[in-house]
């Protein structure tokens, strides 16, 4: 079996485990924010300003969450290089459920037949926007277990976010996200830093279970968001002062950069301020007149009073705003511009984040990610990004395997709010049919998308793919720095799965 | 924080990482199989012979997966007097889905709110039967990881298996098991020796997303559960041997107990041949004419082809017989009189055998246990029990335990075939509903259950509690080895769980 497991890992655990490389995938069409707002006769600014959104991705019936999944796999596979034969466990995240019983992980096995690997760990989690992040966790902990045999970890993370007619509408969006996890990795999960906050609300849920439609409290929603994000961050900030008491105590200044899960993005703005504000009441009493200054007022304010506190927030946005665009907003780019993709959210923040900045700009880096799923489950953990800096380097494919992402979004179909709301309608009145021969465009796919052809009368699904012709890999791969492996690039036939 | 991480833990695996104790439930009512053969006029013996079922539990309208978690969590926590304060993982594996976003394992967080303990890991894991089983790999892994902090893990396996009206009916059941997991454990989780199987496969699934009921290929099914037993078998027979290169290869004789995910009682029977026709199979030739006297006929079949081979079947059901009743027999205690759990099936398994077995008996045993989830996901894995068997070890606790099983089982009430398939309708005709008041009697639970009162109009769960008055807890607690905690049991008044 190949193996990258050396001899010093065969009693504990290996080092510098985490992200190895990481693939990104959203939908090749998108409804224009600025149009929707005309169509659905709302005040202009209402989506693009009010709440950060430009673009939203979105699927035809074509796609489905194994569909996106298979797709981000394989092409996480083909890129890298990396046999199927050489994957230890995989596993996906997700909300996007269309069986209750068979999973995703499941039906991607069918990608690893021909490699003849079946013993791969891993099944699916779910927790509404949280599963990616415990796929991610669970490989790290398998990778850092006896269990451990040498193989690489996925952790996929995958949805299809669509709401019904009206304000929330606009807060949709789909994707995946693929992450190849191991040791030697140019992102590194910092250990004993996770500080988790985990409780009972329903502030987002699916009960109706024949619907693709949340039942959401909105502002129940962001309270809990809020409230967990200030929950995490203590946690976080006490396990990193007792890890390495001799350092200052955690502040917006012991990061380089701040990610968050991004159901739209102004939330994003305001958690960066929440932090700020976090970071305010911890501050010293002798030092906030200095710190922040003509801020002095809100000291006798507190965490559980200010969810909605519009003078706080206000004051806060305004003095974080400088940190903001340097720590935060570059992670911004595919929230923007493709809506809120549910679990992997966070990861294609952390992306975008990778995309925008040279290798050079990156090396050494620490950065904090916040997940929250509702119902709700959130963690704040972090990477520290690796020194190596040379050509070959892990940390250098992996930035210039994300250099295209602006690109890729830019060579999205744009679709007319009218055509995007049939869509929506088709999904709805189609959605979990059988038998159903799926009718949505194919040449609108990106290259080397997975597609549903059809639902037989057993609800069985049917997929097939575009091939790949015109799609170039990026020379060299991440695993060439740990073992040698062909790559083997599908050609240019349509793939077809069967049942 | 309490901590029974040790300073040798510090920078990697802690000893004997498994699990520490177990609590199962099971619902307070059931209907005979014998019965229910007259009621839907099948020949006799079709249920209770052909299955190997004696009685079915099953759950009113008062019971959910919600509430069957609830339940079996609060009774382990207050058996073994460990302080919620003290888990720092907790994860659920069902397949009994009736949220497509919210995790169960968020709304058993109510159980943690007087401790104040938020920062707990772990969500949901699902696919199919196998989520227990997921959820128990990862506590462990999470024991054994970087990330871990000397607090307990617990995994809950819990399901409601109800079919529609016809020959899968009687192979219903519903139940859950709780397992704390940490190091130092009387049943440890051996190193290194898991194999899997894992590939696509349509055999039985949830795509019905309004229905409680699966969509089932039943031939295809119990050909996908012996396929993916050998390769299991194969693959941990592989591990075993690359990691003992000297001990005698793996066999049916290297093992002291065999414990297998159990639809019905029949099938595990004919699983335990199976393994005997694979240590046939790879018997050397010169060997088999002594060890398997009169089969010699059957070293030109290949396991491919004989899933359905009643010759191959009832050779190796003869030859296995006697093994079948001292290694896996006692196994099918709750499997028999309970019925199909789905997740936790495997794990009663295992409680069962523990049962019916003297402390003495059980030390330096060996166990294998197939876990199977269709669609599909399974893995052969092994538990050590430990040698400690004084009067106050982990052990000894373990077995005290559960020593009530039969008795709890006896203690429950039979309901008449017509009014189980009354309460059927009642469940299939109120699935999702809401508004809905449940209706279904509470005096027969069991003392300690959680039970659903209403669900509003927004789909939001309320549960109470019957009170705990008459359940005796074990004198002494699995904790008190590594760390003293008060307990803290829950008086006579009703609890209640709100939104």
């Amino acid at each position: 079996m190949p193996s990258f497991k050396s001899t010093s890992d065969q009693a504990g655990w290996p080092q510098d485990v985490g992200i190895l490389s990481m693939e990104v995938y959203f939908p090749a069409q998108y409804v224009d924010q600025q149009e929707l707002e005309v169509f659905d006769g709302v005040s202009p600014g209402k989506y693009t300003i009010g709440l950060g959104q430009t673009k939203m991705g979105f699927c035809s019936d074509r796609e489905d969450i194994n569909s996106l999944c298979l797709t981000v796999l394989s092409r996480l596979m083909e890129r890298t290089g990396i046999g199927y034969e050489n994957i230890g466990r995989l596993e996906v995240g997700t909300e996007t459920i269309i069986d209750k019983s068979k999973s995703v992980k499941s039906c991607l096995m069918q990608l690893f037949e021909e490699s003849g690997n079946t013993d791969v760990e891993g099944i699916d989690t779910t927790n509404a926007c949280y599963g990616g992040t415990a796929a991610l966790i669970n490989a790290i902990n398998w990778v850092e277990s006896s269990s451990w045999d040498g193989r690489y970890a996925v952790a996929i993370a995958g949805d299809i976010a669509v709401y019904a007619t009206g304000a929330a509408r606009p807060t949709g969006g789909a994707g995946a996200v693929a992450m190849l996890v191991g040791p030697h990795a140019p992102l590194v999960m910092e250990r004993g830093l996770r500080g988790s906050h985990m409780c009972h609300v329903y502030d987002f849920y699916k009960p109706d279970l024949s619907s693709e439609y949340p039942t959401v409290d909105g502002k129940l929603s962001i309270q809990c968001y809020l409230s967990a994000l200030d929950a995490c961050y203590r946690t976080f900030s006490r396990k990193a002062a007792a890890k390495e008491p001799s350092s200052p105590p955690m502040s917006l200044h012991q990061m380089d950069a701040f990610i968050f899960h991004s159901p739209y993005c102004k939330l994003v703005q305001k958690s960066l301020a929440r932090l700020c504000f976090n970071d305010f009441l911890n501050c010293p009493a002798d030092q906030v007149a200095i710190r922040y200054p003509g801020l002095e007022a809100f000291r006798e304010k507190k965490l559980e009073d200010t969810y909605f506190d519009r003078d706080v927030e206000k004051a806060f946005m305004a003095h974080s705003q400088d940190l903001f665009f340097s720590k935060t907003k570059p992670s911004l780019l595919i929230a923007t511009q493709v809506g809120n993709m549910y679990t992997p959210s966070l990861f294609g923040g952390l992306a975008s984040f990778i995309s925008g900045n040279s290798v050079e700009n990156l090396a050494g880096k620490r950065v904090a990610l916040f997940s929250y799923g509702s119902g709700l489950a959130a963690t704040m953990f972090s990477l520290r990004i690796t020194q190596d800096v040379g050509p070959d380097s892990p940390l250098t494919h992996f930035v210039a395997s994300l250099q295209d992402l602006q690109q890729r979004l830019d060579a999205r179909y744009k679709v007319s709010p009218p055509e995007f709301a049939e869509t929506m309608k088709l999904r709805q009145d189609t959605h979990h049919k059988a038998p159903y021969n799926a009718v949505g465009s194919i040449d609108r796919l990106f290259p080397g998308t997975w597609y549903l052809t059809k639902v037989d009368e057993m609800h069985r699904r049917q997929y097939e793919r575009r091939p790949l012709v015109g799609v170039s890999n990026v020379a060299g791969n991440v695993a060439t720095v740990h073992m040698k492996e062909t790559s083997s690039v599908t050609g240019e036939s349509t793939q077809q799965l069967h049942v």
